[in-house]
C-alpha cells in the first residue's frame, strides 16, 4: 500500500463512471498501479494542511510509510482509502493506459465510491495561494523556471 | 472551424508540453479533431458570461456559427483561438487518443501557446456557484439525477 498527491485525477465519462489519473513513472505508486491494475482516489478538501500533504507530495513510499500517520481504511479492492481531510473516496480498475513519456495516464472503471462529507475540494490554486505549496518535480505541471521564480520572491 | 466548452482539458506532462482534452463523440468538434489531428484550447476566465458560454456549451456547430459573435484569431495550425474572456490560448497536435465509450481523450503536443492576460481561470465550481450554470448532457461529468435535483431546487 502507498499513496501520493496527484494534481491530475479527473472524471472522463459518467456512463459508465470512469476516471483517469496521471502518474509519474518514477513514483512507487506507478509501480503499484501497473502491477495491481487498480487504484484509489481520495478527494482532499481545503482543511488539508502542509504537514498532511507534505509526505504524500514530496517523499517516496520507498523511504517512509506514508499511511502510518493518517486515517485510512482498506477498500474493497485492497487499496488504501485516505479518509482524513477527504470529501470522498473511490476505487477503480484500470481498463486502459497511455504512455505519455515521463508519465502514464491510467484510465479506470469506478468499482466503489463513497461521499464522506460535504465541503470544498482542495484545488491546485488553493494549494498555491493559501497553503503556499510548491510543485513537486514529479508533477505533470512541473516547471523548473517557475520554481526558481517562487524561491526568489 | 468550430468551438465548444470542455470541462476536461488538462496538462499531462511538462517536458514535452503535452495536454489532453476529453470530447463527446457526438460533438462536431470531435469530428474536426479526428480529421485534422489538431485542436486549440482557450482558457476562459471568470469574466465569461452565460451569454458568451451558452452557445459553446449547449448548441451545436452543425446548427449555428459559434464563432460569428466572439473575438478570435486564427492560430498557426489554422484552429480558431478565442481571445475574448480568455487568459491564454494554445494549439496542439494529436499524438494519441483513447476510446472511452461515449467520449474520446485526445492527447496532443503543444505547438503554440500564448498568455493573453493575468487573471483567474473559470472553474467548473465557479461556473456552477456564480453563473448558476448547468451541465451539458454531452459533458464527461453529466449526471441526469443531479440535473433533476437542480431543476427542482
Amino acid at each position: 500500500m502507498n499513496g501520493q498527491i496527484a494534481n491530475t485525477a479527473i472524471q472522463v465519462t459518467s456512463d459508465p463512471a470512469r476516471v483517469a489519473v496521471i502518474i509519474n513513472k518514477q513514483n512507487l505508486t506507478h509501480e503499484y498501479i501497473s502491477k495491481s491494475g487498480e487504484f484509489a482516489v481520495s478527494v482532499l478538501d481545503e482543511s488539508a494542511t502542509m504537514t498532511f500533504i507534505g509526505p504524500f507530495g514530496f517523499r517516496s513510499g520507498r523511504e517512509i510509510d506514508k499511511l502510518s500517520k493518517v486515517q485510512y481504511k482498506k477498500g474493497s479492492t485492497g487499496s488504501p482509502l485516505v479518509t482524513q481531510h477527504s470529501l470522498s473516496v473511490l476505487e477503480a480498475r484500470v481498463i486502459d493506459k497511455v504512455n505519455l513519456g515521463t508519465h502514464t495516464i491510467f484510465i479506470g472503471d469506478v468499482v466503489n465510491a463513497e461521499v464522506l462529507r460535504e465541503g470544498h475540494p482542495l484545488t491546485y490554486r488553493y494549494y498555491h495561494e493559501h497553503l503556499k505549496g510548491k510543485t513537486s518535480k514529479h508533477a505533470p505541471t512541473y516547471n523548473p523556471a517557475e520554481q526558481t521564480e517562487k524561491a526568489r520572491s
